[in-house]
């Protein structure tokens, strides 16, 4: 994962083995190589804020679409979309959030704070993985991203 | 088209090939039989808001996604967008713009308006068909609605 190249995804997770096969789903159907983990809410802001650990991040690209999981370490999910759609800037990316959470009050939070889309995340294993090419194909090559 | 009962897809297109190619691709997949169209941005919006002709509406619960053209008659598809994500209600229901239109500005707009995907219709028939059945697919199936 080379930080100066352009990404795709940003896929913001701290669950390592959701991560994985999350990735593997997306690489095994060509969606996408050029993706990007990070593994907090303060990771994710940093990332796309172009700050601390990624003030060098070369190409300022903002990727096609961000997977968010809510229940994160440090920053939580609903804080961090709440900072990326209060940005004029950042407010244009699509925030995707993929989650085991089918709480009604997450929903309806993520909803009023602009969420492009609420997904919960299959619990059985090929679900998830064709939930997961589905996803990425509707981001990729489907939806036409914010210019940036 | 039954205005008291629940609406799954809300479609805002004045192109009648179009809104039946649309339609005909949801039925075929089985994805969506309670579909409501209206032909330009001035019904959207009363559709949306319960006023006027659809001042009796028996059931007021939002629809689980609009695609929405954005060249229509009388209130066009961005001013029907901008007054949806203005609105403390209406804004959580997810908002696909469907068109004709890959121009930058109106992608720009779009996104800064809160719009959920931007997909610009392909020409060609199948690809047409199928992008449809996708569409429909990911709002239906895999995204979580907004509660109502």
């Amino acid at each position: 994962m080379d930080i100066g190249n352009e990404i795709d995804i940003l896929i913001v997770e701290d669950n390592s083995t959701d991560a994985e096969l999350t990735i593997r789903a997306l690489k095994k159907n060509n969606l996408a190589n050029r993706i990007f983990l990070v593994e907090d809410g303060e990771e994710a802001l940093n990332f796309l804020f172009s700050k601390n650990q990624f003030s060098d991040r070369l190409n300022k690209d903002n990727p096609k679409v961000v997977f968010l999981d809510l229940k994160l370490p440090k920053i939580d999910g609903l804080e961090v979309l709440k900072t990326i759609k209060s940005d004029p800037v950042l407010k244009s990316i699509p925030i995707v959030i993929l989650t085991s959470s089918n709480e009604e009050s997450d929903i309806i939070k993520s909803y009023q704070l602009g969420v492009n889309s609420f997904i919960t995340k299959p619990v059985d294993f090929e679900k998830f993985m064709l939930a997961v090419k589905e996803i990425g194909f509707y981001w990729l090559l489907l939806n036409q991203p914010p210019l940036t």
